[in-house]
């Protein structure tokens, strides 16, 4: 299901900036029994991306009231993504004078996981795809995402959940649609995104509760051998929550105390977020 | 005018993966009297780009079918645009397992541009906005131009016809939309292309035809003050040609000789191209 611009339909003008050019936004959202969950974080997260691009940002009233349409449908779980261009016109790559956004709101399945994902862990790869390095659009959920296409397409096999991509100076910075967190001596790490990567809504939760449970979080570069050393890893997004690693390379991991944790804090956040009507 | 997979309309499915993701590649062409300037050059660049990037390249045949059906309306000039795209499907990043590749043909007006900007040269900015380093994409006309739109929003003034972008590294690669050439002592120099940047079908004629008159060509990292130092600076697309550069921040540069040089022979390279019946 599909509401483009208020209007239920599946085509965009192919003159849309976002097609022409990937010159946009989206935000990527669990829905559960008819709630957005942390939908508050991905609203400011699309408000701020669109300031960061200098895209109008959208009717915030408008976004909320089709939200609120696309959700009433869902009985159970669904995926609802958000997209934000800028529309169309301009003259090339010069932006028009009047822009006038769309937006492109689609609900769709919830993936399937294996419960075990959550309660045993996944296995990692690490890509030969790099990040590129570009402080400009770094953190933001942007719509060109052609190295994330291209490092998924590397592996086929259906043992491997996730590819952990480093940028051009080596170091490892996130999934293909996950942020990277690790624990060594009781402390939490996750990757610097000042150069790369995407600045995602779970990992900014999970650096906001490790802090409220003073449990020590440090941002940071982090290369493989420190990887591979730690005692426990995990990946998180929007729709799969956290998944623990168990495998990376061909070092095996245990499902740490510290990611179970980290796990329950952040379903009672979620609990909490659901409770509130939406 | 626009052909979408064959038929004439103006709206693509907003599950395109080109509008999801910048997922393509795309190509800008010079039609005039009917035939697509440097058409082989461009196909051919297409086909490798859908290579580098894992996209089937979409029939041959068929497309230049496309485009002759297209070019048969232009009367005078027109731009023609050749987007390609991994079309719909697959899960998130993950690319299906079938691909149908999409193919949205564009005519357009021709600029008009006034023709001082060929025979007395243009003013040149340096953007704030830097280019991302990465080797992976570097070269490739895709889809995914953040970069060249936010450089392209940071000047209004009419009297600035381009902005020079550096990347991460501070070499100043290309301008937002075309590449860059200087002179010195008799020497033509342009910018390596293996971190940043789009490898464009002018850039690549200009570096032929300067071999081939024994002129020395040099692909090098470019930095701000050796341009400013420059005997003759140009930019070139496949729209605008050859434009030479008459200021670059407070310094001015003169129309020279090899500019001039070079001008004439993509002209009558051009004219021989346009002579051979599409």
């Amino acid at each position: 299901m599909m509401l483009i611009n208020g209007e239920f339909k599946t085509v965009i003008d192919a003159t849309d900036r976002g097609f022409q050019y990937g010159d946009g936004l989206f935000e990527t959202i669990a829905v559960h029994n008819g709630i957005p969950v942390f939908f508050n974080q991905h609203l400011e997260r699309l408000i701020s991306g669109c300031q960061k691009l200098k895209i109008p940002s959208p009717d915030k009233q408008n976004l909320i009231n089709e939200v609120r349409l696309l959700c009433s449908q869902v009985t159970g779980s669904a995926v609802l993504k958000i997209i934000v261009t800028r529309g169309s016109g301009g003259r090339g790559y010069k932006q028009p004078e009047l822009i006038s956004v769309s937006r492109v709101l689609t609900l769709n399945p919830y993936p399937i996981y294996p419960s075990s994902y959550y309660s045993n862990g996944i296995n990692l790869c690490i890509c030969q795809t790099q990040l590129g390095l570009n402080p400009c659009l770094a953190g933001i959920k942007h719509l060109n995402r052609l190295e994330q296409i291209m490092a998924r397409a590397e592996w086929q096999d259906t043992d491997t959940q996730e590819g952990l991509l480093k940028n051009c100076n080596g170091y490892i910075i996130e999934g293909t649609m996950s942020n990277l967190f690790f624990v060594k001596n009781g402390q939490l790490y996750t990757s610097i995104l000042n150069q790369s990567g995407v600045s995602g809504i779970i990992r900014g939760l999970v650096i906001n509760i490790a802090m409220k449970n003073d449990l020590p979080i440090t941002e940071k570069n982090i290369d493989e051998d420190e990887l591979l050393n730690a005692d426990e890893i995990f990946v998180c997004n929007s729709i799969i929550g956290i998944w623990p690693v168990k495998r990376l390379n061909n070092r095996q991991f245990k499902v740490g105390e510290i990611s179970k944790k980290i796990q329950s804090w952040l379903q009672a956040l979620q609990d909490e977020n659901c409770s509130i009507l939406f």
